[in-house]
């Protein structure tokens, strides 16, 4: 199943999307969809008012997250390239949900920096409450998978040691078009890329997450409670603008597409905000 | 005037706290209360159910901010006596909301950690939204002033260079009791201090601050927008257990007093996880 945040006249919708069209759930967005125990059943149920999926108004597929979680440091290829070590724990930080924009939004570039990087990402979405998980329990919180962009602006990023304010850039990550639930997807390692201008800049594969979505959910829930509608962004493959010689950020105009097998893409348009 | 948002049978409630009682203002909760362009005529106004005093439940003081920001290395005095330079930019790291409890809960021990220590801090209120603001715009968005500690769980803070994982336990971070409006506040430094089954750890002035209020609310809302509820924590004074030596930590039993002179206290038994 494949369920998405749409936008409409009245105001954002959760959608099930199928070859058909999407279909409006009855609840306002996609947390609000997940808060329902029996979420699956109701959306595949769901048969409200319709709209064609040519042209959806994505909103970003969680608009107002209890918590978006980032994980960095998380692609093996990445860290041995880099002469590093494999971590013993993940690298966990944080971004708040006005960073969100929506699939097809533009990003919004700040005028305070020149040094704003693109971060491909798989997305894991949770959809019931979990808490001191095992590796079963934590498999059954995950609702499904997306895209996410860890978009960041590395002078901020690097002003001190803590990476948040480089995170956290207002409309700046987008997170979409539509959550997948796992049924639909494959084993294994998925094909993960960003593409800016038309040139591919990040290109692996998710079997080489060191931390994997379970292994996220297992370590996040000893911490507190996972939540309906929280996000995982689970880290990024090697490629980014900032290591690259010369360095390549994002600019006014320019296109990024972020890509998963099997999940879709995120299309965005970078422009300087006003 | 004094707000606060408190329990009662039917659910929280926002509060206006004064001599005669604590008069309910309609709103679930503080940052309801606060999301109203006019909070302070309509607190100041409200006349709803009214309650004793002595005894109110108080919630964590706005129980699901949008954002939880907080600031580290930020005391002056602290900065200079460990022997570093003070900092140029605000370091940046945030906390999830089920992360707080209220001024009087619980603070829950959790039992993967024996590190877990006190951090009493100075947390700025929200109260209108406010984005690239200059000083007079910052200060205005204030709606007020009151006391959370930042406990922290070491041994997880330091797993990895990011502090989120150690600072957004479950249960752990007392927020409260009221927020105090600035007009009700003197000019300058106030007395911050905690204090652990009755001995003295932290004690220090809000005048330490290297980055006050209302830096970190210009410097913040260049990032992104800061909304009504937003909490920001200010850091925290030297005296902090981790630092001395023998180590002192939180215990099963411990009493966690947090006062800030003019805001009240915050006072927190420590109680092992089940």
């Amino acid at each position: 199943m494949r369920l998405a945040t749409i936008r409409t006249a009245a105001g954002t919708r959760a959608v099930r999307v199928d070859a058909t069209g999407a279909t409006e759930t009855g609840d306002a967005d996609l947390r609000a969809l997940l808060s329902r125990p029996d979420w699956a059943e109701h959306a595949a149920a769901a048969a409200g008012p319709s709209h064609a999926v040519e042209g959806l108004d994505y909103a970003p597929l969680v608009p107002a997250p209890e918590k978006i979680i980032c994980v960095g440091l998380n692609y093996r290829d990445h860290v041995l390239e880099m002469g590093n070590e494999l971590p013993e724990y993940p690298t966990v930080f944080a971004k708040y949900a006005p960073a969100l924009v929506g699939a097809y939004d533009e990003i919004e570039l700040p005028t305070v920096s020149e040094q704003v990087d693109y971060e491909a990402e798989l997305a894991v979405v949770i959809g019931r409450p979990v808490r001191h998980a095992d590796e079963a329990e934590a498999a059954a919180a995950i609702a499904g998978y997306t895209i996410l962009n860890d978009v960041s602006v590395r002078d901020y990023q690097n002003r001190t040691k803590q990476f948040l304010q480089g995170k956290t850039f207002e409309h700046s990550t987008p997170l979409g078009p539509v959550l997948v639930t796992p049924d639909e997807l494959p084993e294994g390692g998925w094909a993960i890329s960003s593409t800016l201008d038309g040139e591919v800049m990040q290109d692996s594969t998710t079997d080489q997450l060191v931390f994997g979505a379970v292994d996220l959910v297992v370590y996040l829930s000893a911490i507190l409670t996972l939540n309906p509608g929280d996000v995982i962004a689970t880290g990024t493959p090697g490629g980014v603008g900032h290591a690259r010689r010369p360095p390549r950020y994002l600019t006014d105009g320019a296109e990024l597409v972020t890509a998963i097998a099997g999940l879709g893409e995120c299309r965005n348009v970078c422009r300087l905000a006003k």
